[in-house]
Parts: structure tokens; C-alpha cells; sequence
């Protein structure tokens, strides 16, 4: 190769060639969740464990690591030098582990998680408690090593996974401070919300209406049909790979705004991949900067702008034309509906309010227990306080809709849950950055011009990508690092306002 | 490995990781037709190409060409020689071409297939001649090659690639028999029907409608919607793998015996995929036995048993049920209309009377091309003559519905189109034999028992798989290689008695 940087550009073909690897890998993970048949799920099992398996190899190929070295030394643009950078940090969390301890945790994770889908439903905490010290035994095995190699706290560590540099020290002010007003907070959004009245949609509502408002409101918030898809599937995600984004959702005859507004948070995360600067597709610097930040973009559409007295003001003729008039469809009604605050047991179905809470907690029982101060025997007594203290609310052996509630745990995902929360942190922060730029932004949004968030967002997240560590990206984009202080405002606008 | 057969482990888990990598390439090429948004399209194709690359790397590994022969020496069962015969002759179609001569193919075909699809619609074979020069270079360069490597005659060398072991000289024996009587039964059949009153459906048909009818006519067949799907695509066919069968079909409002009896079609292809010997899936063994075997399962059941006046009245009662009485939904006159002989242009819109006559023409041509005894400036006067000749049709200047009208040449596919033929040939084989076994067969199947043929099917050809070569094959289920003189006779009895 006759370059300055011949190194650099065997690296970037080796990205490009997982890249596109990595595309058949996310199709078929797409079309497992959308479309197969049940049949079908050992085979491929089997074809998605090669592939993963075949990729496995390809990262950790040690002339990569010899070419990173190399790299280091070519006269890289800027770019490069930041792609280089995302390069190096995937090749250390490739090589991190020892396979054994991969193989073992594959076993015993997947072990975990399909008991995990009896027991829950059974309410069978006896049952899984064993499962789950074996997972955590390897999860601190895990982070151990990783602490080891980069210096880090061990659940730092494990975190660092999902949110590159964010570190329990923040994470822990930043919730300390959450935890400190939001039950206070909580209590007064009821107050205030019991004074309102509420209509309730009167049902059904036809699967095929749904579906038509879906895509409408999908097409109003830019999403381009022309490079994803809206489809079915149990638990709704954004799959698929930045070139064709397949969204899915779900539906229920008796009830429409759970899917709508969850149909409008894949919207987000799809217009993120939508974005990400093309020319750099395939390169480790053209992927979405984190988990929160892909949260971020995902709570800017269902919370920040979907749930927008503006923006449902809009919504409601849609709803109006699609199922005909009914009392509930006021703007007024609607934005009640979308925005009432009530303590829950479930972390999925919580409203914006007390969504952290659910989120502070696990991230408080589970960096304790990475950490080796709780065992997983203490964890329902801790649940149990935690959601009284927090939500009021009594679940005492109601293991099912407690800590049994979330994948998570099952399937060894530590140092997750974080992210929901900095994630709403972020968007609160991003939109008011928008509104300090542009004062009118509300009645814009409120007059249906959704263009100046669109365009926010693209230039300052979407087509950064990976370009800057995220404290960079949010210096960048809004003046200063995560700043929780916007996420308060917010509520109190919204819900006290 | 403690093994009698170290070898042939190692050959054996070579090919379960090709099937399970085989696996992510047949759903993301099902997708590719029936999901895949236009954006997404140079994405896919650089991902396939990649895969494509990568398998090719892997059954081109000289470890294997060494496995194989260490393999030939250890103490296999029949079924494992059978599989090592079939890894054998993978191995040998694998290695046969060099690289090079492989890429040059992928850029000529390419750009031959894109340029038709402008070139097709405008009839200007005067562009599209230069372009299809250039791949019958290929194609010659690519015959002669296997010609030598294998002792066949070079267009014999290409057919062995879709149906091992069949040879110019039988398909010059067999289709020169059929081209002797085919004019005059083809005459005879227009004669007899001529005197025949049909009435025609009346549309529109709702898509739904036909969607569930078709799903409703699946399930009689016997295919396992537990284990495949029925999705739209432009062309139909039947991707996905055996362990998850994707079925694909097309609607048009204003007609729906096309898309019916496509359905029924793909369905043939369909159960033979979802009924290869489950232990050995993944193994060469274990694949569909060659094209013309794969065609004489969809043609057994769209000719063979959809077509048959018995089943045509089961279907009668559910098309009413599902678009409302009409005069034209009578049994008899539903069997006329999806009988109904006409020559015509196109093969694939051509009857089981008349289609062979469009195979004949092609394989008469493509043989003289890659034999080099005719040019492609030859090849419409010679469409014309052949038309003329075995069909009665003027085809003169009318290029794009003559020899430009499938994709098979400018794609470099020669030696293909006999296997449709075949197929048919095959197809009425197994119906006589099953009618010498099972002397009631149509009294059953207009009962409504199909039992009697899935059962044949399954235990003469389905579980059989590749176990057996192809004459082998045919003469365990039916006493007799290929004759094509129970063709002859089917159409004799259902267009003339």
C-alpha cells in the first residue's frame, strides 16, 4: 500500500470488514426478535454463536494489537488519531478477558436468564438466588480483571463498558443529589396531578389504526423509511445497522399511548444511527458515542419533545383523525395523559418522574454488590427499603415485580442500569441548551416546526459520534459537562410549572 | 479427538460451521428481498460480499483438500461415505476456478445483470449484446476450465454444477423425444379446450383475502409454519434454511390463481427443505439433492397434485369461502382456468404444456454458445426460428420478451434451465409411481387425503436428501432412472382424456 500511514489503513480495512460481518450478525439478531418462526431458534443459536464466536477471533487477532502500536506512529489526521483512539479501546475491551471466562459466563449467564424466565413468573426467589450467585461470582471475576488492567474501581470497570469515563464518583453525586429531592418531588407532582382531571381513551383500538398514527408520527419526526422499517416484536428496540434501521413495537387493542410513545423513543435511537456521519461508516469513531448518550437521544424524542405540551398538541388531531373524536383527545387531556406520575413497582412502565428512582436503586444494590459489600442473599431486604424510601411503595415479597423484574442480573449485565438515568440527564441538558440558543424554541415546537431540534441534535450528537470522549461531546454541544441540574429543572417546569 | 475417524470429525465440524455461517447469509439475502428499505442496499451488498468471501476462503482451505483424502481411508459408515462423496464434490467446485477468473466473473456479470434491467424494458439488445459477449467469454473460459479438470464436455461441466451427473447426451435424448410430439400435443390441447367454455373470476381480489387464502392452502400442504413463514417479494422463491423456511410470494388485486398456485409452487420447495433428515442437517448429506430434484417437489406440487382436477375441487369451496360465490369458482371451472394452455412469450408466466418447449429452446441455444458452435449475434434468429417452430410464436424484434427475458445469462447462470424440465419430468415419474403403488391415489386426493403423497415424498425424496446420486435415487423411489415418458403421459391424460 503506498500511504503515509499503511498501519492505519490495514486497521480500518480490518474495521470495515467486521463492520460488515457485524451487519448480517445484527439482521439476523433483528429478524430473530421480528420475524422466526419458534422453530427456528436452535439453529440459529447456533449461527448467531459462530458468528459471535468468528468476530471474537477477529478482535482479538494479535496483529491488531501490533498494528495499533504502529498506528501510533503514522502521521494521523485528527480523525484518524480519534478513530485510532476508539480502536484502541475496543481492542482492550476484546482482549481484557480470558476466554474461559468468557465461555464460563456464556454458560452460566445463559443458564441464569432461561431459568430466570420460568422463576420470575413463579415468583421463585429461592430458585434464582443460587443462579445469580453464579453469575455475580463471575461478574466480580470479570471486573476484577478489568479493574486490574485499567486501573479502575470494579464496578467502574464494568461500567466503563456501556459509558466510556463515567465513574462511580460521579455517578454517586449525581444520584445523591437525585435521591435528595425527587421523593419530595414526587409527592408534590401527585398533589398537584390529583387536583386535575383525566379522560381515559375508550378502546378498542384496531391494531392496523395504531400502526398507520405510528408510522405518521415516525415520518413527522424525520425518520427516514427509505433506510429503516417499523415492525412487531415482544420487547421494542432499535436493531438493524445505521444503513437500514429497523425499528420495532408492540400493540395492544385496548390501549394506544404505550405504544406511541414507546414507538417515539426507538425513533430516537433510530435517527441517532440514521446520522452517524456516513463517510465514516464502518469505522469504531462512526458509532454511537455510549449508552447514554444513545438514551439521551431516545428520551430527546419521547420525553423532551413527544411529551411536550406543544408537540402532543400536534399529536392530538392525528389521534383524532385515526380513531375518531373521543373527550380523552384534547391537547390538554392527551398531555395529561402522557405525563401522569404514579409510583409502580415496574422500571419499564414508570413515568419520567419516578423512573430514576427505580434506576438509583439498582445502581446503588448492584455497585455493592460488584463490590463485594452485599451478597445477593441481601439484596430483596435491600430492594424492599430501597423502594419504600424512595417510592412509598411495599414490595415485600413480591420478588416478581422486584428484583426479578429486569433481564439484567440474569444475563450478567452490570453496570447498565446507569446509563437510563444520565441518559434523561443528558436530554434534559441538551434541550436546554436549545432553549438558551433559541428563546423561541417552545413556540416553534409548539407551531409544529420541529426542524431547529432536528438540526440541534444532528449537528451536535448524531454526526459527532464517536469523534470526542462524551464529557468532550457535552462541553461541545451545550457548554459543560453532564449537568443534572437541567434534568431537575425540567421536572419542575413540566410538573410543577 | 479420541476417534476411528479423526479426519472425518474435522471435515464433519468444518461444514456445521459453513451451514451455520450459510445460515446468517440465507436470512440476510431472504431480507434482502422481502424487508431490505433501498437504502440499505449497498450496506447489504458490501456485507454478503464479504460472507461470500469469507466462505469462499473457507472451502478453498487446502487443510481441507488434505482432510478429505486422509478421510477416504478411515473406516466410515455408508451415510459418512455418502457425506464425504458430497464434501468431495463441494470441494471440487470450490477449487475448480481460479480466484481471478471468479472475480473477473462477479464484475462482468454484475455489470451484464445491471445494464439489462435498463437494457430489458427498452428492447435494445444492441447494447445489451456487447455486455452478454463478455460474460460468454467467461462463461466459455470457466467451462473449458472444469472441462479439464473433470474429463466432461464443457457445457456438461456447467450443468454437473446444478444437477450432478446428468449429461448433454440424455437431455439431447430426452428433449429431442419431447420436441417430436410437443407441437402436435400442444396443437391438439388449444383444439380440445377451444371447444370448452371458461368463465372468468371477477375481481378486484383484496390482498388480505388472498394472503390468508394462500396461508390456509400452506397449512393443507402440510408446511410447518412453526418452522417458516409466507412474506412478499418481488420474485417469488423459497429462501431461509431448512430449519426456518421462508416462503415468498406476490399479490396483484386484480387476479389471484398466479399468486395462488406460485404459492403452492414455493410450498413443493418448501416441505422438501423442512424435511431433509434433521440428524444430518449441516452436512453435505443432508442438502436438497440438485436442482432438478428440488424443481420436481414444487412442480409435484403445483403441477403434479394443485393442478389435479381432485385437489381443485377441495380448493373450489375455500375460494369461494374467501371472495364470495362467483360462477368462475365452480370445481370444473376452476381446473379449466388453472389448466388453461395458451403458447406464449414468457416462460415463467408459460403452462406445464407449453413450458418445455421454452426450455428446450434455451438449453438448445446455450449448449451451441458454450460449445462455441453459435455467437450471441446468432442467438435471436435463432430465438425466432425455435419460437416459430416448437411454439408457433413470432417473436421477431421483440427482444425483451425473447432472449432477453430471463436474468439466468446475463447472470452467467448456463446450465441451468434443463433442471426446470427435469424437474417436471421427475415430478410425473413419482406420480406414476406412486399411482402403480397405490392404484386409489386420485380417488384419495380427491377425497381429500393427500397424506398418501406427502408420505411418498417424504420417504423417497425428502429424507433421502443427497444420500444417494441422483439416478440412484430415482430408481430406490420409482424402479427407474429418468423417463421422461411418464411426463408425456400425464399431460396426455389431463389435456387430452
Amino acid at each position: 500500500m503506498s500511504t503515509a500511514t499503511p498501519a492505519y489503513e490495514q486497521l480500518a480495512s480490518t474495521w470495515t470488514r467486521l463492520h460488515n460481518l457485524e451487519h448480517l450478525q445484527a439482521i439476523a439478531g433483528w429478524d430473530h426478535a421480528a420475524n422466526m418462526p419458534p422453530k427456528g431458534n436452535e439453529a440459529r443459536a447456533a449461527a448467531l454463536a459462530e458468528m459471535a464466536a468468528l468476530l471474537h477471533r477477529m478482535r482479538t487477532d494479535p496483529n491488531l494489537g501490533h498494528g495499533l502500536q504502529c498506528a501510533e506512529q503514522e502521521p494521523l489526521s485528527e480523525e484518524q488519531r480519534a478513530n485510532l483512539r476508539e480502536m484502541q479501546r475496543q481492542w482492550q475491551a476484546a482482549t481484557a478477558l480470558p476466554e474461559s471466562l468468557v465461555q464460563r459466563q456464556q454458560i452460566v449467564t445463559s443458564r441464569c436468564e432461561h431459568a430466570w424466565r420460568q422463576q420470575r413468573p413463579a415468583n421463585d426467589w429461592a430458585g434464582f438466588a443460587p443462579q445469580l450467585k453464579e453469575v455475580l461470582a463471575l461478574a466480580r471475576e470479570e471486573a476484577q480483571l478489568l479493574a486490574d488492567k485499567s486501573g479502575l474501581r470494579p464496578y467502574d470497570a464494568l461500567m466503563d463498558r456501556f459509558e466510556p469515563g463515567m465513574r462511580c464518583t460521579q455517578v454517586d453525586q449525581v444520584f445523591g443529589d437525585v435521591r435528595r429531592w425527587l421523593p419530595g418531588l414526587i409527592q408534590q407532582v401527585i398533589a398537584k396531578q390529583a387536583q386535575e382531571d383525566v379522560i381515559l381513551p375508550v378502546g378498542p383500538f384496531a391494531i392496523e389504526k395504531q400502526r398507520a398514527l405510528c408510522e405518521q408520527v415516525i415520518r413527522l419526526l424525520g425518520f427516514d423509511f427509505e433506510a429503516g422499517r417499523l415492525d412487531v416484536s415482544t420487547h421494542p428496540f432499535c436493531g438493524g445497522v445505521p444503513e437500514d434501521v429497523r425499528l420495532t413495537t408492540r400493540f395492544r387493542d385496548d390501549e394506544f399511548i404505550t405504544s406511541l410513545m414507546g414507538t417515539i423513543h426507538e425513533t430516537g435511537h433510530g435517527r441517532y444511527e440514521q446520522n452517524l456521519p456516513r463517510e465514516w461508516l464502518g469505522q469504531p469513531m462512526a458509532q454511537a458515542r455510549s449508552m447514554a448518550l444513545h438514551e439521551s437521544q431516545s428520551l430527546s424524542f419521547e420525553m423532551q419533545l413527544g411529551s411536550h405540551p406543544g408537540f402532543v398538541a400536534r399529536l392530538a388531531p392525528m389521534v383524532t383523525a385515526t380513531f375518531g373524536a373521543q373527550p380523552a383527545f384534547t391537547p390538554q387531556n392527551l398531555h395529561r395523559l402522557i405525563t401522569r406520575v404514579k409510583p409502580g413497582f415496574i422500571r419499564v412502565d414508570a413515568d419520567e418522574v419516578t423512573y430514576p428512582a427505580h434506576v438509583i436503586l439498582r445502581y446503588e444494590i448492584e455497585k455493592a454488590l460488584i463490590e463485594g459489600e452485599v451478597e445477593v442473599d441481601d439484596i430483596p431486604a435491600l430492594w424492599d427499603a430501597k423502594m419504600m424510601e424512595l417510592l412509598g411503595v411495599d414490595t415485600r415479597g413480591n420478588f416478581k415485580d422486584g428484583a426479578m423484574q429486569d433481564v439484567h442480573w440474569p444475563s450478567g449485565l452490570f453496570g447498565y442500569f446507569p446509563c437510563y438515568s444520565l441518559g434523561a440527564m443528558y436530554a434534559a441538558q441538551w434541550f436546554a441548551t436549545m432553549r438558551r440558543q433559541m428563546p423561541d424554541l417552545d413556540a416553534r415546537i409548539g407551531a409544529g416546526d420541529l426542524a431547529p431540534v432536528f438540526d440541534w441534535l444532528r449537528d451536535n450528537i448524531w454526526t459527532q459520534a464517536s469523534r470526542w470522549t462524551t464529557d468532550e461531546l457535552a462541553r461541545r454541544a451545550s457548554g459543560e459537562p453532564l449537568n443534572a441540574a437541567h434534568f431537575k429543572a425540567h421536572l419542575e417546569t413540566r410538573y410543577l410549572g
